[in-house]
């Protein structure tokens, strides 16, 4: 068994497509072995190794030994070094490297092989390294090795510059260094160790410890947290030191193929002279930037403290690294992350792998890649991450802001980021005062949670902030619908509603006191904060015509080239023609699920729909319906003219019909006034529709069985506001959808109503509509299990995943805040099932009804309309169903569509049936 | 194709097993002809022609109108008559008869075969016969073939009678009949119709009208509600006319071998002479008893208004009636119920069928008859509907007593009968109430809904009403379990706790004010009705060895019959000591569900009970704990002392918290006192532990992850009351629940939390536990689809099918009372699921549980806590999945045990292959 493969002088054993055996690091360093590119010779043990040893309970498997004895033999006489040897000792540095990046977990010893007998030196800058080499590795080898708390060595350091005229320890001489390799003695001994002076014992036990690192709880959590295989294992690269603390022409840095931030092709990065790799890793010292500082002299200033960047001070390094970095990115077709080393001038290379980057980088990489024929747009696509995306749309906080307020103790608490981005403003306590203050400035709506008749103030307000409720609460989704910050669940706040004052901890706020979110990390922090709009956002209010920013025109390049690779149909969540117009605008197909109720809140209708809902006889009610018809047509009307010719999928209403009483004394008297009946009679009729889990009530299809002029009276609206459009020329496809359907009968008889009312009206305007669907929601886990039945009287079914989730788990999606999050933190749970759709049980459930629905009827149309339609994992699942279509919130919807491709990639890998034109044509 | 079958003079065509081909009472009529009893001659059209006919449109089969013209030819020979001779007119019946018994759909026409022509007489009486036939016939054929509403016939009657001097049409002559057959002519007329005078056209439209009857409203709802196949069709049975109406000498009677009402063996009826068999059905006449009625001068009275009996009045008769009766009893081996009629003293047999019978009838028959071996143990159960011992059980309002209450107008209301019994009681609106009034009488708890906190107050009352709730609400669960009346969801009523009124109409009740519900009927009555107290319930409180009276000693030998075919388990749902000897008592072989939170309701406990809810700090839920700890403790020690040795289930804690908090600023108040803290932070606290939907929220084993430390100290109290009974000689058999597990690692740490809380008390007790199961319930949707992963950590399952049902349906059951009642009505929904399993939606979970639990793990032991475990048709299901107890309230165990014993001969016809003893030995 081959445990062990060698790379160096220009050859490999391995090679960059071995990253599962030699993990990242050692396939990299192969690679760029066989490209000619300069590292220091070494050698890697496999992945495999590393299984052998964790199974064998720390065994190093057989054979091992031998071929690293091999191995470092060959290195010796290579480098004409002796591992062990005082005089010309051969140090090697030991470094994990997982398949998959793993940077919680990189455990690193340098400068291994020295013993004490090497300290002996020729001159003083000689002896001053030896020591500075040996007290890293105790450091080194106390932490990695030994389970030494670092801090120990930290203030053992400290204690010798204390007691010294040095300020840091690069000021130290050979006898400085002495005294604080005695201290690190002393860390050592105290603990119950000690350096052992022999380098194979040293090397054994490194890679050892490297290999048990697998298992630590930091790499742990970062698989669970990641999804990755718990199997793997590491590699571990054993490799020649080269130094790059060997004086003023050594330095050691890191560097990008393009600007990790931006995406600009440039090289950049950073570098700290005379230092090792972990003094730019750690943060103790402030590196150079590659490129100088601006406004210092820029190129041609020098020096060893000069601002003038790597250029200036390594020229020919610099022009190697040049190389290097293109030859790497052309290799491998991808932005690269370096780490290199110049001793005495001249550069090595110590590691290449993909570099990670911003959201607006990888989309310009990505489509400026294409451009520049690196890869095809397929590949694109799969370079770009859904997340990307998101980041793009939403504003952010100065991130030299954040990092003062937080310095300043300004963070207030976190809560659960349910809606990404950043949002300063005033602090308002109720949807009123919300939409008052708004017209002075933004303004954050704070409240426990918030229920539909904050709708106004939502829209009002800058940002959302609630104590309770998770991912998916109301607060939560209305606020990603709208594109807004918001943060849920922040459970360590107290609002005082009726002092009028939020609480966290010993501090206090009231309204119009200043509040910082941000939606995307979940920090709350006190005053304001400087926000970046995001320039997706701002281009689709932007004039038609005017030339896009750089950036926005490559996302929406990229969208386009998703769109070609998707299968699924991408629809939006709008209630509203407006939002229907964004909804275009973003790219939606059609309209996956219109919500009549929001409609239902507006000022003028308000009152009309609780007049309905309070009636006390037929005419009475039949009175406040003729008044709501019209308003809802005219809806509508501006959505199906909005969509043209798109589907519109209109859900009849659904809430509990108490959602949409007023709450409190006052506002019940006025209603009462407005009705002319007494305060008491609106009390008791409001009290008698209170429900205990209002959930599971009296809403959906049964409000459309017990009062059915309500649904009547929503499909008259329909029909005629169908017929209008229509007949002024614009098509229109109508699907009507009949929600929380469970009993056949329901559907079988909403069908009949809904046909009757089209029917009516139709034969009244003398036209027939172009495109009629009448479908049903699939929410509740009967619906799914008599999925068969119900496609008998059913065109459609649209899985309503959220509301299928909180039945299928017995979960409250206003109440799970009270122990999701602990179940997410101890793990009984991987993660917020309203968030990622639970492919293990709700799944289950909606590959059934797939399955049924389609046996029973060959053409149903099969979508999702809950929140999962807009998440990229749940998008995977969808796919694999092959339902049709899924639809999200507008703001979602580019992630939605590059989702959707993504995943119909990974389903086809060789592209779709169809493939459309040539995949390497740049211009898309 | 044979469609018509005759019958008469000793032969018959057909036969007694022929029920489907010809009807019942077709089917009876031939068999009694066979059987040599007398019969008048006739002929049975087949339910095939029938259906043909209905599948037609109402055109009859080809080759049916020869055969019928060749049958009547057959009794027109037979009779010597003729078929629309004036002179001597063949007349004949008419009668539906489907293969069911169909009470609702009943449709007869009489002297069918009259015509104008024949009312021409011989003398007065011959005159008035022929008048009173034949005006009998225009107003059947009215109503029958013609739909005309019988009302119109009464009124035109009655008016001709208010224009004469007769009081009653039997008073009048054949002068007085000419008037009504002119009046009749009329009402047909009016109504644009005739009566054919051509006896042939009144055939076939009589038969065409009966098989039409099929399908009318009546019949179709019928057949609903009693699951009768749709399309099975009628018999339409076509007899000679015999006259009870045509002197002094002639009578019409119906007869039951035994008493129905009390099943004693003896010939019981009532008959009317002088009439004809719609006269004793209409209840328009008052018919005699058969026996005579007592105190009149029993037997040997005679005389036509004597009060003598059958026996007295038509001696030769009543003996053949006798003979009859007892003929048939033993022919079909079980209680007949038969029509009969007298012409001028001799009998005819109209009709027999297995007669219906009230509860103790038919316990005691069934009993009674394997003594006499007419039939054998298995068909006794068989012959037992589990609705009879219900009725047993069931305290009861005379019936007298009620018909008068309804009379004086007292019914206030009819709502859901959730417990079955009667109660009388004064009024209490509060439990403390209640409890407080029940020392000084029997006390009403009148609520809109109740709660946990209730359960002393509820134990207190004789019966319970509630405004809200349905059939699975808390108080008709607790009621039932208390084996209390109960009627809930009376929505007529208004309870106005604050005015300490309840309102019916415009009549009002105070406090105090008696009030009497009818929990089988759901009707509630205004004042005190007396009730009768069930036999069998007073058994359980008698003294050991006391002889019981023959009913109660029937029931219970029907329970040991029962038994021995059963193969399901029964268990019982019990929380406390004594609920467990009463469940043994009962018959329980073990204990499915004990709630451990209804212990914590005792006066004693809630205060630690709520003081560990609201606990600041660990210590103080600790102490809270260690309080709750003994007394835990020894509510399991008694239960498993009474149990001895069965299995014991407890379910680890489930409600939500705040159900445990009181209501109210002044409990709060005492709350905040006796715990020292301020009234603000109590109601804080108990605020923040409101729940939108406390059903899908923080219970079960969420509370047992979030703070194990509640499931430790039960855990701690189970084992330890375990050690202390087994080490007092008493086995224990003791099965852990963990509740509401949905995810596969809360069964995973909770079981891990089970077990070692046990280790530590065995270890500290020196002992092992005899008998130690872990599982878990099956509630939540989603743990039905992974059962099997859920298996790989239960050693059993136990489905809670009501909240198995909530969530699959999106039911809340408290507050499905909105719509579920009219769902039911308008046929929506088959019937209410949380009293009978939908096998159709919730059943696919429980079946696709119990292969997935069963195929991780064989040994896998299944059962049913929830309500439906004491539902016969639910039980059938249960038997089917195989499953290996079901768990019911004590009072649904004799109900349980006959419904799975019936269940399990319906599967295994053939008898348990352990089969016990002979089956038709009487000693049982």
């Amino acid at each position: 068994m081959k445990w062990v493969y060698g790379f160096g002088g220009g050859t490999a054993e391995g090679s960059g497509e071995q990253a599962e055996l030699l993990g990242g690091k050692g396939a990299g360093l192969a690679e760029m072995s066989l490209l000619g590119i300069p590292v220091p010779p070494g050698f890697t043990v496999t992945t495999e190794a590393c299984r052998h040893y964790l199974r064998g309970g720390g065994r190093f498997p057989d054979g091992l030994d031998d071929q690293l004895h091999e191995q470092m033999h060959g290195l010796e006489q290579q480098l004409g070094q002796g591992f062990g040897d005082p005089s010309r000792p051969l140090l090697v540095s030991v470094r994990s490297g997982a398949p998959v990046s793993m940077p919680g977990m990189m455990d690193t010893v340098l400068n291994l092989g020295l013993v004490r007998a090497s300290l002996a030196a020729d001159d003083e800058a000689d002896a001053r390294f030896r020591r500075d080499c040996f007290r890293r590795l105790q450091a080194m080898y106390g932490e990695v090795v030994l389970g030494i708390p670092p801090a120990r060595f930290d203030a053992a350091l400290r204690e010798v510059l204390a007691g010294s005229a040095a300020t840091s320890e690069r000021d130290l001489g050979a006898e400085g260094l002495d005294a604080v390799v005695a201290a690190f003695d002393t860390v050592l001994a105290e603990s119950g160790h000690e350096l052992p002076d022999d380098p194979w014992a040293q090397l054994r036990a490194a890679i050892g410890a490297v290999f048990s690192s697998w298992n630590n709880r930091r790499a742990v959590e970062y698989r669970r947290l990641h999804d990755i295989d718990e199997k793997m294992g590491t590699g571990v690269t054993v490799q020649a030191m080269v130094f790059g603390n060997r004086g003023s022409d050594c330095a050691t840095g890191v560097a990008f193929s393009r600007n990790p931030s931006t995406g600009e092709r440039e090289l950049y990065g950073e570098f700290l002279v005379d230092a090792q790799g972990e003094d730019v890793v750690a943060g103790t010292h402030t590196p150079q930037p590659i490129a100088g500082r601006a406004g210092s002299g820029g190129s041609g200033t020098d020096g060893v403290d000069g601002d003038g960047g790597l250029r200036s001070q390594f020229p020919e390094a610099y022009d190697e690294l040049l190389r290097v970095c293109q030859t790497l990115e052309r290799h491998f077709r991808n932005m690269q992350d370096l780490e290199f080393t110049i001793q005495h001038g001249k550069l090595y290379m110590l590691q290449t792998r993909a570099g990670k980057r911003s959201g607006p980088a990888a989309v310009r990489m990505a489509v400026e890649m294409v451009r520049e024929r690196l890869i095809d747009r397929r590949e694109a696509v799969r370079r770009v991450e859904p997340q990307h995306l998101t980041q793009m749309m939403a504003p952010v906080f100065d991130l030299a802001e954040r990092q003062r307020a937080l310095g300043e103790g300004r963070l207030l608490a976190v809560g659960l980021g349910a809606g990404p981005g950043a949002a300063s403003g005033r602090i308002a306590f109720t949807a009123e005062r919300a939409s008052a203050m708004a017209g002075e400035g933004p303004v954050l709506l704070v409240r426990d949670e918030t229920s539909p008749e904050d709708i106004v103030g939502m829209h009002a307000a800058a940002g959302i902030l609630t104590t309770r409720g998770g991912m998916t609460s109301h607060a939560a989704v209305v606020a990603r619908g709208m594109g807004k910050p918001c943060i849920v669940g922040a459970d360590d706040l107290v609002v005082d509603e009726e002092a009028g004052v939020l609480r966290a901890g010993e501090r206090s706020f009231r309204e119009g006191e200043s509040l910082s979110i941000d939606g995307t990390r979940g920090e709350i922090l006190a005053g304001e904060l400087a926000t970046l709009p995001s320039e997706v956002l701002q281009s689709l209010d932007a004039p038609e015509g005017e030339r896009q920013p750089l950036l926005v025109a490559a996302f929406y390049q990229l969208l386009r080239w998703a769109d070609r690779e998707r299968r699924l149909e991408v629809r939006a969540n709008a209630d509203t023609p407006e939002d229907a117009r964004r909804a275009v605008a973003f790219g939606a197909q059609g309209i996956g699920l219109c919500r009549t109720e929001h409609m239902f809140f507006a000022h003028e209708r308000i009152g009309w729909v609780r007049q309905m809902i309070l009636a006390d006889d037929d005419a009475q009610r039949r009175r406040a319906l003729d008044e709501l018809l019209p308003v809802q047509q005219s809806d509508f009307a501006g959505i199906f003219r909005a969509l043209e010719g798109r589907p519109v999928t209109v859900r009849l209403l659904d809430p509990p019909l108490h959602e949409f009483l007023p709450h409190g004394d006052e506002a019940l008297s006025a209603l009462a006034r407005q009705m002319g009946v007494s305060v008491g009679r609106v009390r008791d009729k409001a009290a008698a529709l209170i429900e205990v889990n209002p959930m599971l009530g009296h809403r959906g299809c049964r409000l459309g069985i017990t009062s059915p002029e309500i649904y009547e009276m929503q499909c008259t609206a329909i029909a005629r506001a169908a017929c209008l459009v229509q007949r002024a020329g614009t098509p229109v496809s109508c699907e009507i959808m009949i929600p929380l359907t469970g009993v056949v009968e329901e559907m079988a008889r909403c069908r009949e109503l809904v046909e009757a009312a089209v029917r009516r009206v139709c034969d009244e305007e003398g036209e027939e509509l172009d495109s009629l669907l009448i479908g049903t929601m699939i929410e509740v886990p009967r619906a799914a299990l008599i999925a068969d039945q119900l496609a008998r009287h059913a065109d459609f079914f649209s899985f309503g995943t959220n509301d299928l989730t909180q039945m299928t788990f017995g979960f409250s999606r206003d109440d799970v805040g009270r122990f999701l999050p602990e179940y997410i933190e101890a793990g009984v749970i991987a993660g917020d099932p309203f968030a990622r759709l639970d492919v293990d049980g709700v799944g289950q459930l909606v590959e059934l009804a797939s399955r049924r629905g389609r046996m029973a009827r060959r053409d149903l149309k099969l979508g999702v309309c809950g929140e999962h339609g807009g998440d990229p994992h749940s998008i995977q699942f969808f796919e694999r169903c092959r339902l049709d279509y899924v639809s999200c919130s507008p703001y979602r919807l580019p992630v939605a569509r590059l989702a959707a491709a993504r995943a119909a990639m990974a389903f086809h890998p060789g592209g779709r049936a169809e493939g459309l034109g040539d995949p390497l044509d740049p211009a898309g």
